[in-house]
């Protein structure tokens, strides 16, 4: 295996209070080995063994790769005309979530496999070296299940939502589309995904359908996630604590009752502030939950409709500006959090034995994420040990 | 002079409405054709002459490249502990301004060059092909005066902000600052600049300073612009506008009385949303000043202090999100509001005789700088005819 030290680092993020300071684990002037696809060795320069061959860093800040545990990436169309519509104060005839289903069930294999590539890629860019996505704009058994192997294809993280919406084909049966997704589609989509969600909010899911769906999930060795509280207060987030899903999504809207369950519970808060951005909407308040203790997350919700964004920066800066959140705390969520939030130990941090995943930024510090944003800052990005943008 | 033809152009702004669509002279399939550094042509692809060479676009939009009026980037150091701080609710003894004064008076006249000049590649890279940028972080008359000379080798739009805050050098005697403005600093500064701009507010200079310092400034034949009404209520606009100044920058806080002098007089408005950003200030109200028939600019302030951002798309984004622009006004007001608060017609438009600054996204259309915030989606940049990033 070839080693590599990447030296001169003006300050580097290992998410390891044991191998700097604070809760970042921050050190100066650093230095970083990868031995394969690996860590070996991160800390001062000045005392970083010797390594096959070196790359210089030149001052600029290191941080752990992005981890966005949440996006829906298989998708055809876009939704400009919606968008610039609702922009500008134009009536018009939404089709939401509806749209994008017509559009992605009429796209081939080859059409959505490319445009999934090509935000990977520009996600990428950006410095997110793992990403989870999700089904959800197939809503039959054939193309929920053909969504999932797309995914699956390019990532390990892939989550079933054939419980986005009810599918437009039985929109008069609820319970109809619940049998459908907790039975047939449930078994065509079991072997190519690791997580299961379903959008708990009124017009969607209510509390008794996502029981019954994230439990037959569970029974089929799926783990549970939660689109909750994201437009209006609901039972969502007290649920995925009680079924111990790694993620209660949006928590937009919450109860101190919320706040207490997944401040005593094993549920990461991840929050999406793309799409309170993108949708005019209230801001959910972060400084609230890390204050109660509960764990943070902080990702794009990438989806053509509610939240177009690929950028875990502007994420960051948002969270800073809007939510509450310290640079610190909103880089930790983006890194750390996001890892926590797929229950993972070996990515989101920098330290001996985890994944060699890391962005380099045209800047000195990662404060630097929320104090010039918008401005494309990763310049380079290594992925398990590689050089990948 | 070699011909090009860009060719495949999915969406064209030229913001000539008479070469397409509504005020931005909106043409779908569309292509361009430079000549030496100007346009040539402009239009539908089918009706484009033939030249020298041919570039395939792609099928990606292209826009006009963006005429950033207000930036500050003769500038040293960084204020990241203060950003930090602030954005951390913890105790700075903030020194503001005053902390990028003291940096910048002790730089060398090539680390000043440098870093301006890596700050306008940076800008470039996102599309910005003409950018005006101030003194005001030298507050001496050889400081100020090397600023100008600095910032005059990399573009015309240069303005002397002798008048940013009162010099601390002379912070009890505010009336000799300004005897020092308007008498041997304008003397060494004006051969090296076009503009004069004041900073009129509490704190920094009142109406009647702001009066003397513009008006000797006129007399010198620099053409006066003015930071006004950024954080109180004040009589910046309205002196704007009695002085024929070319825009009253910020606008955050205005009166209707205000708003009737924007629109009865000749003075743009320069939005900078970016400094709202980055302090969690309240917008300006850029809906209101469309609807009175203000001409609207937006622009970052790029500074290290109150707005870090050299990002116009993100400027846009937010304008879209947060001051009432739709996509088309802000995409207007980013290049053609631009050039108009410059007093230029050779740039912010895409039509015959017009300079060959423009930018290539990564995207169907323009729209997408909103409705993708934070996304990098310029992938290319002309400047006077030649691919510039
Ligand atoms: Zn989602
Ligand atoms: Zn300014």
């Amino acid at each position: 295996m070839t080693t590599t030290v990447i030296t001169n680092i003006g300050s580097l993020v290992t998410n390891d209070p044991d191998l700097g300071d604070g809760p970042l684990g921050l050190v100066a002037d650093a230095a970083l080995v990868l031995d394969g696809d690996r860590i070996a060795w991160a800390g001062p320069a000045a005392g970083a063994p010797a390594a096959d061959t070196a790359v210089d860093a030149g001052g600029r800040a290191v941080v752990p790769g992005f981890v966005d545990s949440h996006s829906h990436l298989v998708f055809a169309g876009d939704r400009t005309a919606e968008f610039n519509a609702r922009m500008s104060g134009r009536a018009y005839e939404a089709g939401g979530i509806r749209t994008t289903v017509a559009a992605t069930r009429a796209a081939t294999d080859a059409e959505l496999e490319a445009n999934l590539v090509r935000h990977l890629r520009e996600a990428l860019r950006q410095g997110t070296t793992t990403f989870e996505t999700k089904s959800g704009y197939g809503l039959t058994v054939e193309d929920e299940a053909r969504a999932l192997r797309i995914a699956a294809a390019h990532t390990d993280e892939v989550t079933y939502l054939g419980a986005h919406i009810v599918s437009p084909d039985l929109a008069d049966d609820p319970a109809a589309y619940v049998d459908l997704v907790t039975g047939p589609m449930l078994d065509a989509c079991a072997p190519h995904a690791r997580w299961i969600d379903v959008f708990c909010e009124k017009g969607a899911f209510d509390g008794d359908q996502a029981r019954a769906i994230l439990t037959a999930g569970k029974a089929r060795g799926l783990h549970p996630r939660v689109h909750a509280n994201q437009l209006s207060y609901g039972p969502g987030v007290r649920l995925a604590v009680e079924l111990d899903a790694a993620s209660a999504d949006h928590c937009t809207h919450l109860t101190d009752a919320d706040v207490d369950a997944l401040a005593s519970g094993n549920t990461v808060a991840t929050l999406l502030p793309g799409a309170e951005f993108s949708t005019r909407a209230a801001w959910p308040d972060a400084r609230r939950l890390l204050d109660a203790g509960v764990t943070v997350a902080l990702s794009t919700d990438c989806n053509p409709g509610s939240s177009y964004t690929s950028s875990v920066p502007f994420c960051i800066a948002l969270a800073v500006r809007d939510m509450g959140m310290t640079p610190d705390e909103a880089l930790w969520s983006a890194t750390a959090g996001g890892a926590a939030a797929l229950r993972r130990t070996d990515i989101g941090r920098l330290a001996p034995g985890a994944r060699a995943d890391l962005a380099l930024l045209d800047a000195p510090s990662h404060v630097h994420l929320a104090y010039r944003p918008g401005v494309p800052l990763v310049t380079e990005v290594w992925r398990a040990g590689t050089r990948a943008a």
